[in-house]
């Protein structure tokens, strides 16, 4: 029999729905007694403020955004985002202090930041994005998740390397430095590697410890990946570079 | 009578189907005859499937690859986009490029790169995501949009005064020069303001020219807000700065 038990997911009880064509749904508890019926018009009111809360949060707002009207509640709502960002990139500006007095030699580093920096990040909101849709979907057991864990590890290795082999060569092309192609390429490789893995796993930890796993995906998974990509870009590239 | 026209949008359908708690609907012509029967399950399966799209473009993939196993797949999804942010960062790379023989003097500049960048980003996400979100949603009236583009106006400066009050003022007491402060805060102010307008207005003008809106939201918009950052923060720094 077709039927919702209660606890079932949003996305579950969604695609039964949809796969059977019920305009409604018999919801039972644990012990198969009805306890009500859920109809087709309010999962579809559930579906959209989930998926608009969860546009929101990738983008370090609130959906109650598109709501509003009031500037001020606008500000509210983007404030707290703005400040993880703003301390993550103040951060970001220290760690970079630390390489100033030896910028001479290492200043053709700091050209590639913003390219390095951007494929890191998007690979590491990528990752986050996909691990959200498959747990709001409750597409999630351990087998499964493991082969996407996978899958998502494969993924990165061939991202880091297309993207680290076309930045590299494009790098030993213009400055005619073979050395810096090299660790420019190898350290944006593995930073976009582990972006990938942080930004997969930092949802289902959040999950894990039940804070609500939209959070992971959106100004927070940028800090962590940003941090780590400057530490071992600069790390690898003036580890590099100083043999030469 | 409630019905439903043809031609009207997916997010008025829905609204009207949560409005009056309907599970189907009559869908007319213009001329009102009846051409069919629109169900609440049908919505709902398109509304998802929207909703998957929309989050999918703002991340540089496509929705297809929460439903593949596939890693060739995967990379194909991902690979047009991922040129695109390549693209975008080597422009950066040669951006910078030009600044690097007066390096010594402005090498403080560089390290507030990974801040600057990431919030003008993040704004210009945002302004595109509100902007996406109103015209899938069928909000969008010519009024509406002025509403909504004089409210992302005021939001930009509020946001950029935020930001650069911040930023301007942590580098004036970590580097003791009060110039920098002032002209960080203000080039970090404007850029963001910019990116906020360009976020909002890009979707317009894909509408307006019959190209998903969607589109719009993701790495493209970071390349544009990229590079318009990069102008306004190095040519108004420099330029104060030179005076000094």
């Amino acid at each position: 029999m077709v039927q919702v038990e209660t606890g079932m997911s949003q996305g579950d009880v969604a695609k039964l729905l949809q796969r059977h064509r019920y305009l409604g749904l018999p919801v039972v508890d644990q012990a198969q007694r009805l306890v009500g019926v859920i109809s087709a018009d309010s999962v579809l009111e559930a579906v959209e403020e989930k998926a608009a809360d969860t546009i929101a949060k990738i983008v370090g707002t609130s959906s109650e955004e598109v709501k509003t009207r009031s500037i001020a509640v606008v500000m509210r709502l983007r404030l707290p985002w703005l400040l993880v960002s703003i301390a993550s990139g103040l951060l970001c500006a220290l760690l970079l202090g630390f390489f100033q007095d030896n910028l001479q030699t290492i200043a053709v580093l700091f050209l590639f930041v913003p390219v390095v920096l951007g494929l890191s990040e998007s690979t590491g909101v990528q990752g986050a994005t996909i691990a959200i849709r498959n747990i709001t979907l409750g597409h999630v057991s351990i087998k499964d998740l493991g082969r996407l864990f996978f899958r998502e590890v494969i993924v990165g290795v061939f991202i880091g390397i297309v993207c680290g082999t076309i930045v590299g060569t494009f790098a030993y092309l213009w400055q005619k430095n073979n050395l810096l192609g090299a660790a420019l390429g190898g350290s944006m490789t593995l930073a976009i590697i582990i972006s990938g893995l942080i930004g997969f796993l930092l949802p289902l930890l959040f999950q894990r410890f039940k804070i609500d796993p939209a959070i992971a995906s959106g100004p927070l998974v940028l800090a962590i990946c940003d941090l780590q990509t400057l530490v071992v870009y600069f790390g690898i590239s003036l580890a590099v570079l100083a043999k030469s």
